[in-house]
């Protein structure tokens, strides 16, 4: 609110546009961050699966991501989310030049939103899915598969991680776009 | 931006202020939705169970939303998501007073997006769920228990619409508050 008489670039003061622009570059951070943690997410479940080696060559175990529907959308969602955000880091170092530009920041924090929803929702469901295969469920007779598939749990499990990371990096990049917004 | 060049509360023209005043309006009526929309997911799952009767009286065979941890979890989210927002209702009517407001709608857009991530994961961890109950999985033995409790199974599904809905309108409600803080 401080200065605000004026129009344009210049009407801050030199530590409030300071202030602003390291908002700006953090937000390419945090960008940078969400992008890995979703690909390596991505990555590291869609080339999960495992063969079990002790049975005959006529009947084969085998477990595949894929086998699961849920860990599939985990996969496409987070594959959809880091494209997006990839797609987004031009805009967020314009933004770091343009500090006030407003109409561009509404339309990240649109989508950003969008994407919080996304990588949440494969994450919960992901770790539902993850949660069963590791106890199990008694009453609804559903038996905890890790006993036999331990290397292909440990997987799934670790690849819930970087989508967690990133869903509270998507938090926290759509409060420094509002926080951004106000300050203009 | 127009008109940006005086303070207080009469720096924007009559129309630009009823459109912000909409805003608000329409901000309080999405809470009020989100409200209905969690409160009834918590109730509908949270009194959920169906006992099967054609067994005998010593092994009864009885299936309750708090069998399934997720279906647990999805019960507790709704009813703090639910909390929170009738907790916001009042923050939101004093935004339709004072539509200028800055750090109260800074707070508000922090909660909903913590509260998004609630709901977000509480429907699809709970979606991930039902859907495992209705077709089961052939590769990790599960089989689909909605055979047996179809009665079960239609109520859990019927109470992911309230925290779906709720999501959509959660996501709505983050992007007036930033459209609003844009336009102050």
């Amino acid at each position: 609110m401080e200065g605000s008489g004026e129009h344009g670039e210049t009407s801050k003061g030199p530590l409030s546009k300071g202030v602003s622009r390291g908002l700006c570059i953090l937000d390419l951070i945090f960008r940078v961050i969400a992008v890995i943690g979703t690909l390596a997410s991505a990555i590291a479940m869609g080339t999960t699966n495992q063969t079990m080696p002790f049975f005959t060559q006529f009947v084969q175990f085998k477990e595949r991501y894929s086998d699961l529907p849920t860990l599939t959308f985990f996969v496409v969602a987070n594959s959809i989310a880091s494209a997006y955000l990839i797609i987004s880091l031009p805009l967020s170092i314009v933004h770091i030049i343009r500090s006030r530009a407003k109409y561009s920041r509404l339309i990240l924090i649109f989508f950003d939103v969008a994407m919080l929803a996304l990588v949440t929702a494969a994450a919960s469901a992901g770790a539902a899915i993850v949660y069963l295969a590791h106890n199990g469920n008694v009453s609804a007779n559903w038996f905890a598969i890790c006993q036999q598939f331990d290397s292909f749990c440990e997987r799934i499990s670790g690849s819930l991680i970087g989508s967690f990371a990133a869903m509270v990096v998507l938090i926290l990049l759509i409060l420094l776009s509002a926080v951004a917004l106000a300050r203009r």
